[in-house]
């Protein structure tokens, strides 16, 4: 089944830049996996009339090449991590110390310090040396050994911290801002003509990243989101009307509300940036939520940060230039005490805060195994020369993604996917609860199984 | 990309059996898949000369469905759970119960007690009536609260259980033995041209299941084997010359000691009845464990309980007619022991046996969410009338499978495989621990994608 | 040794109400308590000049009677549940119902439903029926299958509904304000002269019920909150400067904060209501952090929901009269967060709150044997006709203390005690953060090992 | 209510030995414990006849002096651990480096690897310098940093070394072979009228230490052992005629077994050491299991690894001369088997050895204070020149222990306690399954409130 190389029908370009060619011989005893091997991006196939039209659209199979470029013993290499927490990011730099070193031999691997603030002198933050000895045990710890920090630093002076310390690959860990500053240090190295390796992790607790069926930390976020679900449902049931409300991470996307709530089904409503709903009217979710309470006396609602913020006012943008969300949980909070006093009916409203808790927890194993390949996938490919790129999982294959590509939308709950869907037919949710909203169709289900790319 | 529907390059076929055509409107809300929806089984590609080759093998996508076969207040269900504990089984116990009454208005569901047994009258063990209140919190324990056993019973009488019973479909979640008896008493079925519906929802965990990257409640059973590891490591550290051993479930694949290892990095040595070894010899295991300690004074093992088999008398078979494995644990210990004590080079060697620990947990989030989905999945096909299948996820998609395809041998770990490298790789193990077998060759390293066929 | 039976040195009268003569031999095959069995409470002893001066104040024992005063098959007991949740309830309520039914014979307890207003027709809550069946998992959840309110019934009315439902034996599973309904319902009782026995289970999350060395469920709540200070520690250490604050439970009394910070010694400042404290000045918490992250660059603060309340407005009173309090970590976050801008120090402090995440969950295998004890002893205590009493563990030991006991005052962390010594000690923190206040003297530190009576 | 100081009625003599005369002012700038502070052994009282009873003996209280007698720049503190692992070791470890370093200014701490053979300069074990950073982290892991090993050493070589390394203060964590071994060391060191303070923190995951109410670690233990009986309950109740079966720690007292039998009520047979049964004949275990088979068909045994030793062989002694006890699981294992075997009753048994997952578990919450206190009260004492003594709990307090009086003799279970009462009450065991015992007549219960003497 010949087809173009370059680009599938999605006109997707998986071409990964490199240094060089590879000319040393790889020191791994291991099998090697070729340039050439190719994971499709989109793995559903619609089959009719005997027939399947299939988007040939692949990425680069990520794993240890035969030939490398970088030299090990005069391999200089350097880790930064930027942006909140995220379980597993220890994981990570664990696994990129203990690759470049046992497996490559590399003698040195630096840590920068608190971020991109890390590289720019006047920060005065000093540079940690990253040993397997150092490493050994951070796995068993959640946030990152090194720091982080938002925001973003002038590429030039990054660059010019890289000459400064003859540093040969650089590995960024941390969200969109990071892997969009990252292609800027990558540009600046380009322009420089430098033989610098620039390869990005990407890292977002929501889960919004094109391309990439779930990203690490996800599974343990989830994981620990439900632990405050189940509070919330215990005090639900504990009072008469009893409501718990559990806020959860979700700036723009509501995977992890949506995940948690198929993981516990003890919840009732889901909301989420994705789907908007109304309020008032008899549609409305105060309205479903009196019918709740009126039927089971209880119910529990997850409410992802970034949901109804058309019902909240925004507050401008943080260090990092994200937008400072209104705060949905809070306006929840009031318009559902001011709708039950209005008309008498007895309430009890807890509200659980579980954030901080759910970022900062060690990896589960899922993750664990997870994060090691990443790390180790990202030492393959910066010891092949490879560069601009940011390693990933997809499709439960690891796979070299062009930075660029990462770097263009987010990625976003499709309230058509099966995953949505199955969140309504557990939590047993109104299909819509927007007054004006036409009831869907009898449409076709949009197939979960693609690869999801940006929206 | 047109191509043949029925059978791609890997001659599999993945047409589904169904009773009839289904012509009631399916009572959900919800959007459908279409039985036009399929996934590809091997989702690499080779890319060479601005070309790439794919295989269009397919299994069709598992989904609700526009129109159903069995009209739901006139249905009546059965579960049966057979063979050996795992984690999530009550998960899809409930997800059955739920879906079936409150999507679609089954009104019955009956759980089968004890296995095969409680479709034998002469056992006497009483059906159980399944409502969402008895099931509601059932996901919470592990095991099944249907009870289990192992063992065939005669397809003939199970066939007259479920016509006068008037069952309409039969869910079975069991191992290969339980699917084996799923197509018998699905034959029987067909034969006696019964409207009788068998959907089976495998079991494994030990993931050897073929086609089904992984199988449900595995992720949970390597979380938890991590602990016992912990463990042995914890013990190993306590004593000079401490060696940590643990044995895992697996008994002809090595999946869960493999990922349990990349887990927890601190296992030295995996065995894997995949990987055969020497314990005497300069490349023997005794070898290379006395050279650990040297280096290290501690190291931890972790083997498969079908590790080694060659070593070890087989003992027979059990009432699932699975042969009884010899004790390749026992035989380490002594031969470990002997091996030091002829040296007398003093040695502390602690063993944890943590099988049934891991098995009778409650599944975690991931394998929550998975089990709901195969739950729901598995009504779906039902109600569709679809028959002689099994539901399972595939590359994070949920597909039909013919019952025929997963009762045709197992998937085992291939020592070329990305996973047993990445192994290899995170453990320090030698390529090899066998005297005579050469070092492997530079060869191409096997692409793990692939949702892997039976060996 | 001869003593005053009556009263020790500290005027304590430990005298236990009955409801008559116990006359019929127990069903029990255990060996018994008599009720001269008694546990000192004050156990240290000052040893000066070659004698010890004991206080001989003491509690009657808990436990099985030889003689009851209920006649099993023609008793009715009733469990209520009210105020705030606490890990362990649905253990105590499950040691009753087991221990009434299989080890006394009674046939029915009744389950009030959502605290107090349970008893009072015009809320139209149904009672439940409590069998060994229905709470035999009930202890592998938080919170009360009961459910539970807050806030005064009158006593009138309950004890017509008492009269009316027949019922022998009332247990009251509540805190402070729940016991002080219990002794208003018993005078109630006798009034009216009835032979229904009044036994309290005292429930407090902040472990401030006089004589009561560690109420149920404190245990889990500190190992609960744990895991909020870790996770605070983990965002403290993830940013240059970063503060992590964790807001605990402790309306009037530090325990469980001062207890978390011994559990978990990542802590530096811990704020209780008991130790007073200012935040400017040069003794000031403000410049105290400052300097703490000056040196570290991050710092971790627990602080009392209670404390500090000289340094906000108190707002009213709840639905049980309690004070409702003024936002100590608010005010906190906003003076922190202004001090530093004003000294254009960064600072990322991160905030959690896990009260509800706390107290809804499953106890501990301590507090689950605890209140197993509680349980059995309160049914001991019932069956041999006791009444106006808690049940509950002082020194190890299970005591009867009389209902007026533990309705006077609230016990209260001791800043000169051993145990907030010992926080200070392991945190590092300051003796006192107050301007005006003269150091400490060289005075003796007060003996921890009273059953603190009431402040 | 003066009374005699050295000796209470219990002719116990609590004098804690000394170096010399404390004279230096302590650095600490909290309260003091004064010297004369005891805390009472025996706190129940009798109380008839309008009088009570009490038992003045008592043990020092533990707590920071006044003045002490090392000045700590001066002195130097060496740690070891021995003996098999207990959860908290760690925690003891970094609470005495802490405590030492922070508080008093002490600038060496030394860790002696391996146990005692760390003392003995043929095995070539190098010490270990333990400073706050080394340990800061070392809570979160199990097991012993410094590592362990069994059996005694010469007491002449180990005060050599401790002569030759210049160290003040010897601080061991051990068992009971470790204590008896503190106290030759001890006598050692008073006879070569050396200035060495040696102080013992007993360890022994069994909680069989006389006096001390709960050893540290046994809580945790405990909450991990119900992990291993929630699993065989599930393993139970997947079968017809299911019995899970675990074996628990406990070699000459059954308190891990009736604790844990107690924490979790699934348990239906608890065998203790401090318990004779009888297998066969009417009252014997395997009748009373065939009747809890055929009523429930299910059931849970919990057996200490040293019950039942009268009917099994003993095999020989361990390095540390601790019997080697005979296997009372596999004779329980096969003598079930033949007994349901020969009566052809189907049955199903599942064996769990948790025993060292269990021990190497990191210290929960509770015990985490409790090894924090120990540590600090360690330091404490030895600082102000006390020696031959250990420091421990007993009804909550921390106290002084003469080491002689540790020494001798071991804790029991009383089968006349209400702790044992409790065990047979809740898991409605019979109260003897021994066909020749004569029912136990109506007498008064063991008052539970001792800190039991050694038996």
């Amino acid at each position: 089944m010949p087809k173009q190389k370059s680009k599938g029908g999605s006109g997707i370009d998986p071409t990964i830049e490199t240094l060089g060619t590879p000319k040393i011989k790889s020191p791994l005893p291991f099998l090697f996996i070729r340039d050439t091997s190719g994971v499709l991006i989109d793995i559903t196939a619609d089959c009719t009339n005997q027939a399947c039209s299939i988007d040939p659209a692949f990425f680069q199979e990520a794993g240890p090449r035969e030939r490398i470029y970088f030299d090990p013993p005069k391999t200089k290499c350097a880790i930064v991590t930027s942006g909140g927490l995220c379980p597993g990011i220890n994981d990570v730099i664990r696994a990129i110390v203990m690759e470049a070193h046992h497996r490559y031999g590399v003698h040195t691997t630096l840590g920068i310090r608190y971020g991109l603030e890390g590289f720019i002198p006047s920060y005065g933050h000093e540079v940690m040396e990253l040993t397997p000895e150092t490493v050994s045990a951070i796995h068993e710890f959640g946030g990152t050994i090194l720091g982080s920090s938002r925001g973003p630093q002038s590429p030039v002076e990054i660059v010019d911290t890289l000459e400064r310390m003859n540093i040969s690959v650089l590995f960024l860990i941390g969200g969109d801002g990071t892997m969009r500053a990252a292609l800027k240090i990558h540009d600046e190295i380009k322009q420089r003509g430098l033989k610098i390796s620039v390869i990005g992790i990407p890292k977002t607790i929501d889960n919004d990243i094109p391309f990439i069926t779930r990203s690490f930390g996800f599974d343990t976020a989830v994981d620990k989101a439900t632990e405050a679900i189940r509070s919330a449902h215990t005090e639900a049931l504990g009072a008469c009307n009893g409501v718990g409300m559990v806020k959860l991470m979700g700036r723009e996307a509501g995977f992890i509300a949506a995940q948690a709530a198929m993981a516990l089904k003890d919840v009732n409503f889901v909301l989420v940036p994705e789907v908007k709903i109304d309020l008032e009217g008899p549609l409305g979710l105060l309205a479903a939520l009196e019918q709740r309470l009126l039927r089971r006396k209880h119910a529990v609602i997850v409410v992802a940060e970034g949901a109804g913020q058309d019902l909240v006012a925004s507050e401008g943008t943080d260090a990092s230039g994200n937008p400072i969300l209104g705060d949905i949980s809070q306006l929840l909070i009031r318009e559902i005490k001011r709708h039950f006093k209005e008309r008498s009916i007895p309430l009890t409203l807890k509200f659980i805060d579980p954030s901080y808790i759910i970022r900062s927890v060690p990896a589960n194993s899922n993750d664990r195994v997870y994060c090691g390949f990443l790390g180790m996938n990202a030492v393959h490919a910066a010891m092949a020369g490879k560069t601009g790129m940011v390693v990933s999982k997809m499709h439960e294959v690891y796979v070299h993604i062009p930075l660029n590509l990462v770097t263009e939308g987010k990625k976003r709950l499709d309230p058509r996917s099966n995953h949505w869907q199955a969140v309504l037919e557990s939590t047993g949710q109104p299909m819509s609860m927007r007054n004006d909203e036409k009831q869907h169709g009898r449409i076709e289900r949009k197939a979960s199984s693609t690869a999801d790319p940006p929206a």
